[in-house]
Formats: C-alpha cells, structure tokens, sequence
C-alpha cells in the first residue's frame, strides 16, 4: 500500500479503532477458531477489544494463526491485518545455542545464519516479529539474562545486534519470504540492574549509559530494526516505558528510529508500581508522551486513551502517529496483500527442523563452546574407556530458559551424541539429582524433576565406574531454569550435590573433564583448579549432544572465546576486562597496600573476556603497524601473522584491543575494536590485519561531545583481553 | 589579622613563596629540633620546598609540633606560621568507637562530644587541623572503608555530619582553645566504588550523586567546615581532583563553600595514572584549575605552578585566590597571633586520657552496641560460670583501623573489663587465631601476630571449658586490619579458623553468645542461626573492654541501630532499606516467579538499617498526626506514644520514616527522616514527636529541579526501617 493511502486509511478510523490498534493481547485468548477465550475476561478486555487488537503474542503456527487472521479479518471494519509477534530468542522449532553462547563464538555471521533460520521457521508458522535481538550489555553473572545477552562488551553486542537484525529482516524487504521483523530489547540498559536482581534500578552515569550501554541499540537501529522494546528498569529513576527523555529524545532524536515502540509485558501498567503514576490512566498518558506506540498486555491505553484525548489531557496527534508507525509496519510486512505472510502448513512440515537447519544449529553450537583448561584429557580417544557421568548426561533439555518452542524429544542429548559414533568405549551414568531443592523454583516441583540428597546410590555407581575409566567426563551445570527471565542468583556456583559428584568422581580419577552447561558465568574455582580439563557448553540447544561428541572425540576443535568474563566469585561482580583505571593501579600478584584491590582475591577475573583455548596452538606474532601516526582521515592498518603450531585444524578468534592512553574523560584499560576468526590448517599461516580509523576512537569527552582525542594509543592484538603483544600509535 | 593586612601580605608574597603555600608534606621529613629528614629528599622536594611548605600532615605532639613551627617561622620571610594535620578520626589518643559504630548510636550529640574530646585532645598535642568526618554514603559491605562511614543513609550521615564538625570546630570561633579545624571528607562520593574495591570507579547517575551522596557534604558545609577533602575516586569519568563541575561548580557555587580544598594524599599526581593528565604538571594545571588548594604529598604544585603561570598556561589570580584561602584558615585559627595554638606539654598529660575522656569513650561505646539477636544467653548473671573465649578475649587492637594514636597498652580489652567487675565466676581462653593466613595482609607477619590452623590444642581446651559452663560468650571477629582504607574484601564472612572454634563450643554448650568486633558488616547467616545471642561491638576504642562488660552483665542495656544493613551474603551487595521501588515488587515469602528477587536468597537484608534490640522491651503506639493535610508552609506534628514493658531500663530510637507515593520519578521505598533516642525506665511512657516540615520531602524531580511535590505521603515511625506502624498524609 502506498504511504498516502496508509494516511487514508488512517484519517478513516475511529478514535477506538485507532487505540485497538496500539493493544498487543496474547495469543491464549483466540481459540484456534479465532473465537476469544476465557482468560481475556479475566483480564478486563472486552470482546470488542480482543475482536479489535492490534497485534498478537506468543502464538505460533501456521494453520492456527491463519484461522486467528481470518476470522479477525471478517470483523475488522478496515480489513486492518493482525500482526503476530513472538519470542524467537534463538530459534524457533530448531533451537540455536542460548545468545551468550553465541556470543562466544565471537562470529556475527554464525549468528546472522541462525536469525535467518529462525525467520524462516517462525515465518512458514505464521509468524510476522521476533522480540529479537536482545543487546543488553550484562556485566553482572548474578542476573539471569546475561544468557539471553551476548555479553559484556559494547562492540562485540554491537556486531551481533547488527547480524541478528539483517538475519531476521534481511537487508531488501520485509515482506520477503521467509523474513520476519525484529525488535530490538531493551531500551535501555536493563542489563544493569542493582545487585544483579532482575527488575531492580538502574544507577548509570549519562556518560556510561552513551560509550558503553547504548550503541548496540544504535547499531540495532541502524540495521533497520522495524521496533524497539522498552525495558522494565528506570534509568535515572524514570522507568523507560515512561522516559520521555529516552524515547523520544534519544531513540527517535538522536538516532532517527522511525519504527514501533512497544512497551515490556505490562510495563506501562507497572509504573503505578514504580509509584510514577497514580493510576493506569497517568500511565497511559506518560507511556504515550513518552512515545511508546504498543502496550503490551495492559489495558492503559484502550481503556484511556480515548478519554485523555477527549478532556484534552494529551494531544490526538501522538495517537494518530503510533497508530500510523504500525500500519505502515504491516504494510512493510504486505500484510494488507498477504495478511497471512508466509504461514504455510506445508511448509511448516517440511523446513522445521529439517536437516539443513539441524546442520546449522550443529554447526552453531560448535562455534560457542569455551575451552577453559585442558591438561591432557580432551580430546577423547575411541579406543579409552570413558564414563561419562552428570545431571546432564542425558539430559535433553539443554536449549536455554527463553526457547519456548524446543522439545526434549526434538533435542540432541550429549548421550544420544556420543552414542551416534561408533568403536567407542563407553558408560553412561547420571550421578547426582541436578539440583539440591528447588530453591525459588518450586514451580518445577513433581514435573519429572527430582531433587537430590538421597542419591548416595548414583553416587557410588558414578564412583565405581570412574575408578574403572580411563577418562570421566563429567556432564555438570546449572539447571536451565535457574538463568533466563526472573532467574537472579547470590550464590552463582554449581548446585551442592553435583560439586559432591565431582569430587567423588575426582578422588579416584584423576583424568576429569567437566562439561559445564549453564546459562551464565559461574563461580568455578574449585573445579578450575582440580578438573584436567573444562569445557563450557552453555545451552546448545537442539544439536548440542552431537556437537559435544564432535569436540569431546577432537572431530572438531573448540573455538568459543568467552563473551563475558567468569567471575573469580561473587564477591567480584561486576567485572569486566574494559574497566576503568584508577589513580592507584594495581599490579596483579604484589601486596602492595594502599592500591585499588581486594585483600583476599585478585583484582582479575578468574577468566577474562575474550579467553578460550583450542586443541591446537596458535602462534600470534608481534602487532606490525602500517604508520605510527595518522590523521583524521587517514588509516593505520595493523597487522599480526597468526600460524597453527599445533597438530590440529582449528579456528581463533583474533581480537584488536585499543587503549586511549590520555583523554579528557579516564578511559577504559582497553577496549575490543575489531574481531577476526580464522581457520587455519597446522603449519598454515595468516596475516590478519584490522583497519584503524578515527571513527573507532570515538567517546563522549569531558564536554559530552562525541569525538576522538588527539594523542598516543596503544594497540593490543592477541586471543585474549589480556594479551600484551601491543604496538603504539599517535593520533594527530 | 584583619583581612586587608592579609590581603596586603598575600600581595607582597613571591610567586614561591605563594606556592609553597600550596604544598603539603609529611611530618616526618621534620626532626624534633624542625630540620628536615632524608625521605625529603627522596620524593624530590628540595630543602626549601620543605622549608617553605604551607602545611604539615601527620605528625602530633606539643613538644615536638613547638620545635617545628619556631624552626619553621624563623626561616618564613613572611611569620606564616605552618598549620599541622593529621587524621584524627575517632578520637586522638582516648579512642572512641570507629564512625560506623558512632553512626549506630544514632545519637549524633555523642559523636558531637566526642569530636571535642579528639579536638581537645589534639589541640593540646599542637595540631590545628583535622581530615574528619568522613561522610561519605557506604552501601557497600566490600569496601573496607565503611568503618569510617557513619554508614548507609543520607539523613543519618547528615546529622553525623554536623555534630562531628561542630564538634571539633565548635559554634563561634576556631582560635578558641581547645578548637581544631575540621576537614570533611572525601568530596564526592568515594563511598560507591564499584564492585566494592578500593579507590575504583564510582558509577552514579547525576540524580542519585545530588539526592542520596551530596547532602552530607552540603550538611559538613552548612555547618561551617574550613575544609574539604577532594576523593580518590572518578566521578562521570574525572578524578575529583580534577573535577571542575564538582569543585568549582557544586562545592563552590552551589553549596557555597568558602575554605580550603586539599586533595588527598597524592591524589594529584595520580591523575597521571587515571589517564587524565599526561604528566604532573599537566596534573597541576587540572587540579588548580578545578579549584584545589592544597597539594597533598606531591610535587605537582611546588614543581610546576610557577612555570605554568609564567606560559600563561594558567592564571595567577587562580594561586592568589587558594592562597589567600589558605592564609585566612591560618588566620582563623589564630596562627599568625599564636603559631602554637593549643600546643602545651603540661595540658597534653593533663588531659590525654584522663579519666574524664576515658569515661566518655566508654559512655560512646555503650551507645554503639548492636544487639542483633537474644534468646536468653544476655545479660549475664554474675552467678552463672561463663567461659569467655575467642582472639579478640584479650586483644586489646579494638580501635579500628584509622586510630593512628590508639596504642594497645592504654586500651581496655575485654578480658580486662570483664576482670575488674567482683564477684563473677569467668574463665577466659583464645580458642583459636584471629586469622587463617595472612591474605593480603602480609605486612603483618612477624609482628606478633599468628595464624590459625595448628591451633588443634587451643580448639580443645575451648571445648573443654565451654562443656563445663553455664554460657559462653564468644569473642569473634575480623581482624582489625582487615577493614579501613585499601582493606576491600570480597568474601565478608568471618575467618574459617573462628567460624570452626563457633561449631566446635557451640556442638557442646547451646548457651552461646557471640560478641562481634568487625568494621563492617559481615555475612553471619550462620552465628546468627545457631548463636542464642549474638551481640556487635564493632571496633569499640579505649575503653571497649569497660563497655562490653557494662553491657554483658546487664548494667546497660544495649540501645545501638545498624547504620548499614548487615546483608545475606555478599551476592546481595550493594543491599539497604532506601530501594528504589520496582514496577514488580516482591513479596517477602511468596514465591510468585517474575518479580524482582533472587532465586536463592531474600531481598531483605539479614539484618535491616535501624535494626538493634534491648534487653528490655518497648512499645511503640499506633502514629498520631495533627492533620492529614498539609500546606507547604504548615507543619504535621506526628507522635507516637513509647512504653517500656519489659524490666529494666533501656534506651529505644524512634525512628521517622517518609514514603513519597507517587512522583515525576521513582522514589526511594521509605527514607530515614527523624531520629529521636530516648530513655525509659520500666513501665515509663513517653510521647514522641516529629514535626514534618515541606522541606524534608524535596528531591530533584524529573527536570532536575530540588522541590517536593504534592500529593500522598507514608509516614512510618518505629525502631527500624522494616516497621509497618504507619499514617498517611497529603501535601497541597
């Protein structure tokens, strides 16, 4: 439809149907015949309401939602399509790697590649947007979401940001086949919350929030993200779904976003919570000022606004230019042509989970895993007896806690895996309960979970086979519901009766490699310490259990880099490679005293951002730079020969870290700039070069101007955040 | 001296002369007879910088002070007298509770005496100046600093705040004898580092810096301190030594402030390190330039001023003015009449811990203990056989960390006071070492301290004595050096040889009191479970061991408030009772799954600001309010009627608290608003009234502006912060 058509359509609507458009409702209360359910009720919608919403969420497949159009469409006075929306976090029927762990793969393409697959399946099941990508820079492994985040690292989100967004959207046309809009979530920095417990405030500085939290939501804006969600948390005391300042000035202002806005489940409700507004009417009218264009799963806005409007409390005008940011949505999508989109049972059938994807999200998984130590136990051998033992040998639900749409019986355990290869010599034993009582979780309590304490049984057949093995691999972790959405966590180590397994299994096998399946950074000291080898795997998802025999048995090398540093423990959170520098240094492993450090624990993390190992060994040679000076306009290429030395094919991830060493404003110890990941054959060597320009040196200085800094640089190019192989530069 | 001879003098000064006045250099570059020592000469300064400096830190001592200064003067073309500082900060040589534990007297008129003890004290040892109160908001439990905070809360510290100043300045002149200058500290929020380390990074939102951080320093201000302390740490990315915007802007401007600003110790040389400044002198320019006066410990000023006044780099208005600062401090202090001051050999033993000041000490002391928890074991009675056992029995290191002048010989252990009541049947045991091994405090080996672990003969002797008596009563703690500056600790619990000596006495006596000396709050999840009592005496000063027998025996009651919430374990920091109200707000016990909790512990801290029990009871009334309306020039009387019912005489603190319902931005859940300590005998009944004012409900609303705003209010009065005893009131 042309835009002045649109702009027909909308001066021809109602003012209720102007505001039923800017309700998102879920998908529970249309039976699959379209007719509304009971619960709508129950959350004071009307039937006209429900009859007459905007959009949909949380409903999936294509003859259903095909139904749902269809028999809204018949009401719909302006044959105004429905647009459905759901939470395709890292995919949709073929489940991908949780987004930290693709993070780690520290490989935007992987991740444009899973998006795509992901739009394709969500697509041909009817589906129009994914809230996708989560951006949120998470530095603190307490809250639960840094799973769904792809770390602590403002440039590497930003690579990813852009990747997932061109992956679901594509770069041409909405309406494509097989492209789905993205929403990008959320604005903004929700990954900050006080003391890691989700929900809670946010304390950041006007500065922070511009060099470190924001620019992978610009990016993701850039990209051309057709919506943005608002977060739950407030930034400087004002919650986003209200902040004005953020949406409107920021968001739309300075970023030129032109698309939707939507609020957070219920978050234009909750600002009476946040004791911002007396009641849902001022909530509704903040929200609207604000510039969010969909409330989600309230009744703020079709049950108010009408009558703010009509006793002059807001302007018509805003209502008008939400409601014509989603028209032109769905006409960006060619729902009012094809209100169906792509939802096609057939097809379902045929590409969900098919091969092709199955391969990808194999391939996926491999990118992601995070060798932390290994002394001499991986890889495996076919012809050593291995025990292989763990909550998680068997275990098939390893696809993260926002993959609403994997199944246990779709997912590859790590048994199956293994399983699959032949001439190995194998035991498969569970050892331990995953958890030790469902602390917080008591909603999982009597659905096939089993809590343990009682397990002395698994315990001494776990210890018996052990003694017996060459090797033990250990399939250890945090339950999948202890990270994700409203999943905080004080105490960040591994459930008590599985840290028993390990050292049980370890008292009489020395040869121990720990599998860690988790969906954050974990406190694992002890199992760093006294493990031959670790190997996080995170949530793999749908093909994990093959991916794992392919590392475990050396088919493939691990490559994963860790997106986000884990913690010595606790009592160290936040931290990050980028921080800040002190007046008072300190020099890792003195005891000087009056220096900026913990008495009783290194200042460092226990494993830094950007650190993984490989079967191989990589030779990174010293940073050759093309000048020492360079201008404003001119270009320094960096340059580094990266040569396998090892004995094994694999990939590494080259990373470009940049110090400003003297600015206005202190600056981060270093900052990633740049990332190469490449594969090289053993003996094979690769010069690796990163481009330098004045762009990349850019920060908000003492005058809160966006600008680089004349003066020296120092440059770091290695496989870590702590490489020190570094050469100097002069900005002029 | 009149202020046209002063101005007159600056004028005739040369441009050395007036930066010598800048500079700040330690007392032991002096010997007794004023000549200067060698370490001088090893920082860089020459003899004549030495000579000519402005000012001296750290040294005390009538006799010796006396030396100097006539040393001094006859080498000062111009008779300035030098002026001495030095960190007296809770107390001089009588040694009173460290701040955090004068903080839960929550009696600011107590810390107010003993700020003139201190100055009386040290003012007859020749010193002129004091680097006290620290006032600095600590929500942190990491950060060893928090010992000399008077702890979590902006109103609290505010009261602290002018108490100490007027303390040591006293209301009318600081030439009166017995009078020192005040210094407040550490400008701005050094308290915030993150992750709780040392010196680190502070993180706040400009709102949150001018609500909750800037009113103790405006307070300190207010109440006429003559100088301020800028912080080691960076705020919105600039060290405060080099932070124009705080300095000139807030310090100078808003708040008005008229004294001298001093950076802290070589605070403005390591801006180089920051990264802010490329060398010193470029360090100097900063500093000067942002408005700091004096130049602790560093040759920036004396090195570089000159020159960058003479490249008209900077202005030389810019010296005149911070030196004239400097010469009129000196001159209300009467230096330039009386270079002594105070200084007086025969006074100095006279009045150092006479008996007066000592009995002080131990009435501030009484005041300070925290009761925390008490099923029977407290009072005891002298009748009952008590094996008083653990490192800190006999340890007579019970000042803190910053009681530089505190000496172990004239400090009452508890052991001692203990000893001196009659009629007791006591048995007094070590049990175990302070410490397991010496992290980070390496410093200390061989000097007369032992670490645990082949300790087996002392467990077993404890054990023994703790089966055969009727209680025992545990001495614990942290070490002493294990708080104070540079003192972060990421694991806040105590050292496992102490926690292993608890189970061990409590396996075969359940009568177990524990006596808590710490300098901050710890993580006591398990002594708070499993002791019978469990009594926080903080590092209690001179006269500790009096106090804590006065206590244990029941003579007083304990009437201390926690000014900084003892958290649940250190995954819950920063954790304290003025959250910010959250759109999904948890209820304490339910375990409704998307709200703002952790999975595995509470959000309630373990022991809640204000938090403090007696060993008599009292009960508080239902709040009256003498209207439910108010306008902004009105007033609200609201009362609550306190009755001791329990059996012996006590103290209880009312306190105030204020809701703000609904506002432009998210307010805090409740904040501290009045504080009233009063005293009751059994069955007396007190009336307890809080005039609510206009003025105590401004905030910085959403434009920034400091007003309050009208509406609905929550009033809550009650002896902690966790008290529902509640009315409401409107603002019109």
């Amino acid at each position: 439809m042309e835009q002045n058509k649109l702009r027909e359509l909308l001066e021809s609507m109602s003012i209720e149907e102007k505001t039923d458009q800017l309700l998102q409702v879920s998908g529970i209360f249309y039976e699959e015949d379209g007719v509304i359910t009971g619960p709508a009720n129950t959350m004071g919608y009307t039937e006209e309401e429900i009859e007459q919403a905007g959009s949909v969420l949380g409903s999936v497949g294509a003859e259903k939602l095909k139904n749902i159009q269809r028999e809204y469409m018949k009401k719909q006075p302006h044959r105004i399509p429905l647009i459905f929306m759901a939470d395709i976090i890292n995919g949709f029927k073929t489940v991908f790697p949780i987004p930290l762990a693709q993070g780690c793969s520290f490989e935007p393409e992987m991740s444009r590649r899973c998006a795509e697959i992901a739009a394709k399946e969500s697509a041909a099941s009817g589906l129009h947007l994914t809230f996708s990508p989560m951006v949120d820079l998470a530095r603190d492994a307490r809250w639960g979401r840094v799973m769904e985040s792809t770390g602590e690292d403002p440039y590497l989100n930003r690579c990813f940001a852009r990747a997932m967004v061109e992956g679901y959207q594509g770069v041409h046309e909405l309406r494509e086949k097989g492209r789905i809009a993205s929403c990008v979530k959320h604005f903004a920095a929700y990954g900050a919350p006080m003391a890691g417990r989700d929900y809670n405030t946010v304390e950041l500085s006007e500065r922070t929030l511009r060099d470190d939290y924001l620019p992978s939501y610009k990016e993701a804006v850039d990209a051309g993200t057709a919506m943005v969600m608002t977060s739950f948390n407030t930034l400087d005391r004002i919650p986003s779904s209200g902040n004005k300042k953020l949406l409107r000035d920021i968001l739309r202002g300075e970023m030129g976003f032109k698309g939707v806005v939507i609020s957070d489940w219920a978050s234009i409700e909750e600002m009476c919570n946040h004791g911002i507004a007396q009641n849902r009417e001022e909530a509704a009218r903040l929200a609207m000022e604000a510039g969010v264009d969909i409330d989600m799963m309230t009744g703020c806005y079709c049950k108010n606004l009408r009558k703010l409007i009509e006793e002059g409390k807001i302007e018509a005008a805003l209502i008008d230019e939400a409601v014509f940011r989603i028209l032109n949505l769905k006409n960006e999508l060619g729902l009012f042509e094809n209100p169906y989109k792509d939802a096609d049972e057939k097809e379902e059938k045929e590409i969900l989970l098919c091969k092709e994807h199955r391969n990808e999200a194999r391939r996926a998984a491999l990118e992601t895993f995070v060798l932390l130590k290994n002394e001499g136990v991986l890889p495996l051998k076919n012809e050593e007896k291995v025990a292989f033992i763990g909550p998680y040998v068997s275990n098939c639900e390893i696809y993260g806690a926002w993959s609403m749409f994997g199944r246990p019986e779709t997912t590859v355990s790590a048994e199956m895996g293994i399983k699959s290869r032949s001439g190995i010599n194998a035991e498969f034993l569970t050892g331990c309960a995953m958890l030790n009582e469902f602390d917080g979780l008591e909603y999982m309590k009597g659905k096939g979970e089993e809590t343990g304490n009682e397990s002395e049984q698994l315990l001494e057949e776990a210890e018996e086979e052990a003694q017996k093995a060459d090797k033990v691999v250990l399939f250890l972790g945090e339950h999948r519901m202890q990270s994700g959405e409203a999943a905080s966590r004080a105490d960040i180590s591994l459930p008590e009766c599985q840290m028993e397994l390990f050292r049980k299994v370890r008292a009489v096998n020395q040869n121990v490699a720990v599998v860690l399946f988790t969906g954050r950074p974990l406190d694992i000291r002890e199992i760093s310490r006294y493990a031959a080898s670790v190997l996080v795997v995170w949530m793999p998802g749908t093909e994990g259990g093959n991916a794992i025999a392919d590392v475990l048995y050396g088919d493939v090398s691990p490559s994963g880099k860790l997106a986000m540093s884990f913690p010595y423990c606790v009592g160290q959170v936040p931290v990050f490679y980028g921080q800040f520098a002190t007046g008072r240094p300190y020099k890792e492993g003195t005891d000087e005293k009056y220096v900026s450090r913990y008495l009783d624990i290194p200042n460092k993390p226990l494993y830094a951002f950007g650190y993984g190992l490989s079967y191989t060994e990589f030779q990174i040679g010293k940073v050759c730079l093309s000048a020492s000076h360079m201008n404003r306009e001119g270009v320094i290429l960096a340059s580094v020969q990266v040569k396998n030395i090892g004995g094994m094919k694999g990939k590494e991830v080259v990373q470009l870290y940049i110090q400003d060493v003297c600015a206005s404003v202190v600056r981060p110890v270093r900052e990633l700039k740049g990332i190469k990941k490449i594969e090289l054959f053993p003996g094979e060597e690769k010069t690796v070069s990163f481009e330098i320009r004045e762009e990349m040196l850019r920060f908000h200085n003492v005058d809160m101007n966006y600008l680089s800094e004349p003066g020296e640089f120092k440059i770091f190019i290695g496989n870590s955040s702590e490489t020190e192989n570094g050469a100097i530069f002069v900005l002029e």
